[in-house]
């Protein structure tokens, strides 16, 4: 058992590292020659085209002045200084919810841990349990609940403490709730037009043999909505055309880079083998090669371009369907529309970049066979996946190491590394492993058929959550592989689980606090150096960039990642919140995390990341949810850890607490979360008709009718690009209806009569 | 343990009490003077109007016609020939579809019985587990899954015999989820119009210190819903009048009561005391008393009336708000109208009849209070009613009664004695104290707050089932008070409960073979003779009744009772599905009773229930959830009973099974469930379009004006009544806006402004 002088070492060792980092990184970033790599957000604003810096051509990639050297931590209050709605308006509102998790954190562990060391820590330390005891102790566990004796009166304070710390907690979420709703009902009724206010995703169009998609849509929506329809656009499958467009990028960069070399030493033709990885094959010249390729590409770039235009194949039963005010997008994407509740699906669109394009045509019974798949491979993951993490821990402490590899026992005894491995190894063991863990999940979620990329992190990070919650929290209480402790969950009462996991919480207190100081503190830190951007990007400016453009290209913000980030926070929350009545000592650590991830990360929202979309805080719920899963597993845990420890008749008390957190949890979901999933009526009138009045001549179709095209037919090649839209653009605006047994119906009289006789009867018929 | 002669001797004692019941309905009911109790449906539907009977002053009363007597099952092919459209049109879509849930039992129990008794049952009685065993056994047990010896390869029959069977009833679930959910659109789309299908319930509307209800209401959709609101009706607290009008009635009966009795019998006045019950106080003239209260309460009703008419308070603030389409119903209903979710809520307008009023103010966050109280409660009422009935089941097997009583002795040794008691007092005693279930049920539905009667019989009839299948499964299952039961649950591994529940289910089949015939059996039988209402119908008619009117109100036809009914079905299923392949020989027991059943409640719904309401068969996701519920529990407990038998290698095969079970759940839901929550607008178009060309003319606002007046108004005193509808009727169609602040802004300039330029301005200041 780690002492208080082995937490010493380690945390001596992670401020040391943490402290290191933030001085490279305060050296690094105000280098001209780093600055698109430190403050890349400003570039893609447009607010900046070159670094700031001194005339000298030195100085365009050193910092002479050294005086900025001297304030090298002057970057933490100015990441501090901008207030919120400018943040919104910088960052997105995604970004300034996201800093309020870390906000939200600091305001529930404040206050607890104030109380905590003004009330539990003395009467911890006051007993004398352990001291009376035969157990080896830390000063450690003298602050914890272990050094109550059994049945003591003195558990009632932790009772009491429980009830105030689960209303606290309950009191700031309902707070932070109720902000969060309003701030994204504020934003979304802000007065910036975006598409995805006007336009509903229209999903598993039924197939029809006498209309193409597209006219089917048209049919549809004006039959059923007639008063609001305004225009749509059908999904291409343009999924191959992306990937070739791709494949042409990156040869256009390789032939960049030849080119390049050979503009440097003329003296040589740069040449490659065409085999497997240019290892073998024939050798030919590299530019030669790589135009011949780009050329055949672009060739079969306009021919797959065609072959969209004009294959009834590639259009998807999907539609972006666009309507004339936000109140007819808000009706439809909230009814039902068919009969049948798996055809004619509609939901909200999601903003245009966040459109998730693949999944556009998965049809309703695919999707539930794929979510069952989903659930079943999460499952073996989860409780698989495990086996190699605990091999690696059970190595990983003293006893073991010295076993398994006796010739280094001699060096592993030195006191230094002796804590240093107790310290670090098993945090590191286990953050190795999680770092795969991300784009696996972030597959399954794909697979599953989300159409959105907030929707696919946000899946994503439920996962990683319950992953982590199994294995990094459960995994570490009571090591073994999580199938062995699925199997002993199976064999054990459901009073017992409880009792197992609360009665070795106090022990696993240092365990967390190193994980806390490895993951949290080292890794927050890490993250404002961005080594990898940094690296790609001098490579990448070394062997490609010619241009001004070139350059742009090579920047990588990279994204806040709610995918992996927030379920890390979410596992300090769990920490906290159990810890908060147990060990106490916890708490800090926890409060110096949530503090310098707020900083850090409020300096990269401005400075660095790039969202790749804006889902108007759309992931609060998840958010608000784990963090009440979190107090309910304290509350039970706690409830095991007393029966343990013989306070029985706190039972009734303690089994009250998780119903009003669930109760509590149940009430904020009805009162709050329909604001994060429908959109109010009154909200898109108010909205429609105070644009009607000070716009009335807007053309609103065609701000609409280009804004859901696939990115390849924008990003790609360009004149090809635009083609194919003017194909889709020549459409008439009412097609007449070619369907023999729709013509006399009654329903299909409304929009087919009106047109049918504008038309000769000869070409209706020939085309039928 | 009951032999197979047990069985026997309780089968014949059920089967000629229930023929014994049938013959005793088939002569009361062709006799005339009892015609109103077993045909009250004809009469309520104007079909009829006095008894088919020969002229003759006897024949009025007693049927002479002696060839009837002959055919006196013929009511049996009577009900089963009128066809189901027809059915439907004659007792309503809930009654039809009530009906299918018997069909659906026969259609999952006839062929799962077939397979069972071809192949399970001989490959039971083929072994010989309780021959080599020193276990004492009756033939029934030779046919049960107990014959079968440890590790035998038999089970793996068994095993298969178990997914024929789950795949069996899913599929027949799934193909009654079809036709049942187009069977409830293809109602809903019919013809007939209804005042439902334009209206929405508006509910927590908030207050406003400038405007009255009702004002605020129109002003709201006349904003939100420009182009489809047409008309709305407030609701007013009536409860106070509806009591008092009940109380007048009651007088009124008394009243008719004591002029009956004087006008045959002229020499004595009759008289009454005034005190409590009428056993002391003033004796005063009967008659003279109750005309002089019926004053006092009619004066009392008319005041009560102006009040509600006139005050405020009176007012609450939810509305029926209907719609000119009912496109616009559908839009309104399925969307959320204000920016506070909790606010404006909008759902479908019950029926009228439907309406349970007294819960239509209830706000939101009292709504969620009271469902955690009655969580509670329902939790306290399962675990802590058992405890009698778990003390008479004691007292009522044989030994506890020779223990308890023992000059019982030489009785209860009688054979015929013996076998009654052990076939029958179990189950009575079970049933007795089911009797009082509903109600209580009904009561905690009511407080909770559902705004239907549909709704609240929904509801009860879940917890109904809930307390059933822990109180009635499980209770007889493993003996012992629920709370007992819920903590040896406790403490049981997850692994260990399955095994327990499952290993007692073969030796408990006989108890629930004499259940389902005490239960079940003669539960039907005795449904068809309606010895309740004969009685009280005989009782009124002799000491009420005076005027043709007064004879209608005398016939008591009452309700299939979802809320009673629907669980006992479920418990059936449940039974059926547990037993199917552990002791196949309850099935036939079952297919009895399903048979039963089917036709007794088919006459019923024909002949005599007359239904309070139509939901449309809104139940039936209910329905199919419990049986998938009994599925998955079967499952579990196969699971449990094979691995005692050390079959454990079928455990991997067992488990995904459930899983497969609860993903075809989830996969009906999303197809199937929608069509009872929601309405498709694509179906409301249609009806619209047809309505608008037949009848280009309706007046609709005349139709939907008076649907959703409280009862009170339109049945208690009628002159009144409709003086408070005529009050209603006077405002005018737009009310102009009084608000000060909302007329300067533009949401308000739309409806406001046009209408303010008609008043004079001071009229309008003059008001605030």
């Amino acid at each position: 058992m780690a002492t208080l002088s082995d937490i010493g070492v380690a945390a001596a060792i992670n401020i040391f590292g943490a402290f290191s980092f933030f001085l490279a990184f305060a050296i690094l970033r105000i280098q001209p020659v780093n600055d698109r790599v430190y403050f890349p957000k400003w570039y893609i604003k447009g607010l900046r085209s070159s670094p700031l810096g001194t005339g000298a051509f030195v100085g365009k990639f050193v910092n002479l002045d050294f005086r900025s050297y001297v304030r090298f931590l002057n970057w933490m209050p100015a990441a501090l200084r901008m207030p919120e709605p400018e943040l919104i308006d910088h960052a997105g509102l995604d970004s300034a919810v996201y800093m309020r998790i870390y906000l939200l954190g600091l305001k529930i562990f404040v206050p607890i841990t104030f109380l905590a060391f003004t009330i539990l820590v003395p009467i911890n330390w006051t007993d004398s349990m352990l001291e009376h005891s035969n157990l080896i102790y830390s000063d450690l566990d003298k602050l914890s609940i272990s050094n109550i004796p059994m049945g003591s009166t003195r558990f009632w304070a932790h009772l009491l403490m429980a009830y105030v710390f689960a209303f606290w907690t309950c009191y700031v979420l309902k707070k932070e709730y109720e902000i969060v709703a309003s701030m994204r009902l504020h934003f979304l009724a802000s007065e910036h037009r975006r598409p995805d206010q006007f336009t509903v995703l229209v999903r598993n169009v039924p197939p029809d043999p006498h209309e193409s998609v597209s006219e089917l849509m048209e049919h549809f929506f004006v039959v059923n909505h007639p008063d609001h329809y305004l225009t749509h656009q059908v999904v291409y499958n343009a999924n191959k055309l992306s990937e070739l467009v791709n494949k042409k990028k990156k040869m256009q960069n390789w032939l960049d880079f030849y080119q390049l070399k050979y503009s440097r030493n003329q003296s040589k033709k740069p040449s490659l083998k065409t085999g497997f990885l240019g290892l073998w094959g024939k050798t030919v010249d590299a530019i030669d090669y790589h135009t011949s390729e780009i050329e055949k590409l672009s060739k079969e770039i306009s021919l797959e371009i065609d072959k969209i235009a004009n294959s009834r194949q590639a259009i998807m039963p999907a539609a972006f369907v666009s309507f004339q005010t936000r109140w007819g997008a808000a009706v439809c994407a909230q009814t039902q529309q068919s009969r049948n509740p798996t055809i004619w699906l509609t939901e909200w669109a999601p903003e245009p970049r966040d459109v998730y394009w693949d999944n556009l045509a998965i049809p309703f019974v695919s999707l539930s066979v794929r979510r069952l798949i989903v659930a079943v491979a999460f499952f073996f993951l989860t409780f698989f996946f495990m086996i190699p993490i605990a091999f690696v821990q059970t190595l990983a402490n003293i006893e073991g190491i010295e076993k398994s590899l006796p010739f280094l026992k001699s060096i592993i005894e030195m006191k230094v590394i002796n804590s240093f491995i107790q310290g670090f190894l098993p945090g590191i063991a286990l953050k190795i492993f999680l770092i795969f863990l991300p784009s696996i999940l972030m597959l399954m979620s794909k697979f599953e058929g989300f159409i959105s990329l907030s929707g696919l992190e946000r899946r994503s990070a439920t996962r990683c959550y319950i992953f982590q919650f199994i294995n990094v929290f459960l995994g570490s209480i009571i090591t073994g592989t999580a199938f062995q402790q699925l199997n002993n969950f199976i064999h054990q009462s459901a009073n017992d689980i409880p009792k197992i996991i609360g009665a070795s919480i106090p022990m696993k207190a240092t365990f967390f606090i190193t994980y806390i100081m490895v993951d949290g503190w080292a890794g927050v830190a890490g993250e404002i150096l961005r080594l990898k951007p940094l690296i790609f990007y001098h490579l990448k400016n070394f062997f490609l960039v010619k241009t001004e453009r070139d350059r742009e290209e090579a920047m990588d913000p990279g994204t806040s990642g709610f995918n992996t980030g927030e379920p890390q926070i979410q596992l300090y929350f769990l920490l906290g919140l159990v810890y908060a009545v147990v060990s106490p000592i916890l708490l800090p650590f926890i409060i110096v995390f949530f503090s310098l991830a707020y900083v850090v990360h409020r300096h990269q929202l401005i400075n660095v990341y790039n969202q790749e979309y804006e889902s108007a805080a759309a992931f609060w719920p998840d958010v608000h949810g784990r963090i009440i899963v979190a107090l309910v597993v304290s509350q039970l845990l706690l409830m095991g850890l007393l029966s343990t420890k013989h306070a029985a008749q706190s039972t009734p008390l303690l089994v009250t607490l998780p119903v009003l957190t669930i109760w509590f949890h149940r009430f904020c979901k009805g009162r709050y979360e329909p604001a994060f999933v429908r959109y109010p009526l009154q909200e898109a009138m108010m909205k429609d008709t105070l644009e009607r009045a000070r716009e009335p001549n807007l053309n609103l179709k065609s701000f609409l009718e280009t804004a859901y095209i696939h990115p390849v037919f924008r990003a790609g090649d360009d004149s090809n690009g635009e083609e194919a839209t003017e194909e889709r653009e020549k459409e008439p605006v009412l097609v007449p209806t070619k369907r023999q047994s729709r013509r006399h119906t009654t329903l299909a009289s409304k929009c087919g009569s009106s047109f049918s006789s504008l038309l000769p009867e000869d070409q209706e018929l020939s085309q039928i």
